[in-house]
């Protein structure tokens, strides 16, 4: 398994590029030539112009498309902050290779490649399956609450592998990549996340995650608010690869290492709900030039994704209410970036079809 | 061409079925047993519900879905309150039938098929074409600020298009309606039937339609409080299809009798924006059951919406900004009734997939 220093992470950030937004006054000159109302396809033409951008000012490329889901187990979980059991992981693991998980279907209906990967599932390997890229780092972290999640050379192989996951489908011909993540108690190390990255108290931030009840999410705040405590230094040192070694988790580490290299490739890059936009915000720390490549896929109805939205200062797409994860949501929105980019590809200008533009 | 009598109007309003809200819990209780956590899908598990429901409790049906694209002018035009030239509705028919317009390629990337009708559209015939359907009732409206839009018998004449239109659909096995427009000036007529209806004045809905600027929005405001005079005793009556008649247009008139032809189908209809929304509070005044299966596709970026959506008590699905018509929203609606009918039909339940519920 490929292993990563802090300077080679540090090497690609750098390599990765702000998008030139100048480029936007030429992408909505053209929508502007369209047949239809000045801006009346509203978010489609943002991002339309968005993809023209990120791709250095090509007509929007939507597909193909693939979804990486990736899932990890937590030590947290021991600390009764969850409504499934750990062992859920695993079974939906095998769920999703199967077909029949929540992401299956959306993927299939929205067109899009799912990819599955295994980056610190409890236990041993999974049975060899196709669509699974087994890629164990660790068998979970560490319970967040009584110290770090993983140590540094453990955090840098799960970057490492979002990295080269990235690369693979930039090589395959990928066009927009999806974020999603499964992992039993992982919305507990994502709150910890938000309150470190943005300084927000953990009563703010936490929530019911895969549906525990009012007790359980005072337990669940006290027990970020422990993590931060135990953690206090890391937090303190502002240093964000630092702070995703110690509250993080394999999957988070390895979307947050997929959204850079993502953004290194000008791919396009759909962050998923509540788990996966942790990984974003983590990504944006480390490398802040990754927004102009990223869509923030759907509004989580997760009660703290309101405040991570703000301090985030960035406008979610879809607002369906959904808290699965699993990159439902994106899959969702890479429909969308779909329509946006034939809209932009396949509309008739008003001359071409001989309609008067009016004004 | 049909005719219809206010009595066998009457008659086919009497034959569409309230939905059984009864059904809600056992489609709820199904979705329940599939693998996620409970309600985690949000507004994709409602619509599914939703067309459970307008079934009569059969798994949701979303495919295929058949999106009519109405066309027809307005006597209104002439009080100068519109952005584009009124040629630009014949012009937009013909970019309709060549393939290139929004719609066009919203319903093709949503895998939707389009066909276009001319309800009322000024001057002669257009060119034959098969994805259109040719039957101009008038061409176009009266001016509704000086008078009546149309009289009894040609509104009944379209709405009975509308009522055709849904059967022959329902015939040909469709099983999701989607109601799109196209008619230079008909965000005024709507404005005035959302007055006329909800008794909302005209400077709270007015808005720029396709583009006009703030001393275009003041006359328009103007010639909708004329029309509210003019038309002033049929406001008063309280009827419905008097006031579609006196404020409304053919293509309103004509979706109307779509939706209402739909909800007596048990068909799914997805209801674009505010023009279409227009027609939609048209229907559901003549016929309150009809609610039960229409989805209001998205949130329209025509000010005035927000207290249209307020007055009917409804939650549309999509928040994108977009006030294009054509019905470029319910393209995008029926693509969620797929994902939400694919989510019902295809997911795992817990025992399947042998995941642990949790709890």
């Amino acid at each position: 398994m490929n292993k990563i220093s802090v300077k080679e992470l540090q090497r690609i950030v750098g390599s990765v590029q702000r998008v030139d937004s100048s480029l936007e006054g030429q992408a909505r000159a053209y929508l502007d030539t369209l047949a239809k109302p000045l801006g009346s396809l509203g978010r489609l033409e943002d991002l339309a112009v968005k993809m023209f951008v990120a791709s250095g000012g090509r007509p929007p490329q939507s597909d193909p498309a693939r979804i990486y889901t990736i899932a990890g187990d937590h030590g947290v979980n021991e600390e009764d902050i969850s409504y499934s059991p750990q062992e859920v992981t695993r079974q939906m693991v095998i769920n999703f290779l199967a077909g029949g998980a929540g992401i299956n279907v959306l993927a299939r209906t929205s067109g899009v490649e799912l990819v599955v990967v295994d980056a610190g599932c409890k236990g041993g390997p999974f049975p060899e399956h196709p669509g699974l890229i087994q890629r164990k780092i660790a068998c979970g972290t560490e319970n967040i609450s009584k110290g770090p999640a993983m140590d540094e050379e453990c955090c840098l192989r799960a970057v490492s592998l979002g990295l080269e996951l990235a690369d693979q489908a930039h090589e395959q011909g990928i066009k927009v990549l999806g974020t999603g993540e499964m992992g039993v108690s992982n919305t507990t190390p994502s709150t910890a996340l938000y309150c470190a990255f943005f300084d927000l108290d953990p009563a703010e931030v936490t929530g019911p995650g895969g549906g525990i009840d009012a007790a359980g999410v005072v337990r669940k705040t006290e027990v970020v608010r422990r993590a931060l405590a135990v953690n206090a230094e890391v937090v303190r040192s502002a240093d964000p690869l630092a702070i995703l070694t110690a509250l993080g988790g394999y999957e988070i580490a390895a979307l947050a290492g997929l959204i850079i290299g993502g953004a290194k490739n000008k791919q396009m890059v759909c962050i998923d709900g509540f788990i996966a936009t942790a990984a974003y915000a983590a990504a944006a720390k480390i490398c802040p030039a990754v927004g102009g490549y990223c869509v923030l896929s759907h509004a989580s109805a997760e009660p703290g994704y309101a405040k991570v939205i703000e301090a985030l200062g960035r406008r979610p797409l879809l607002h369906l209410d959904m808290r699965l994860g699993e990159g439902s949501g994106a899959a969702l929105s890479m429909f969308m970036l779909r329509a946006a980019a034939n809209i932009y590809n396949e509309m008739a200008t008003f001359e071409d079809a001989g309609v008067a533009p009016g004004g």
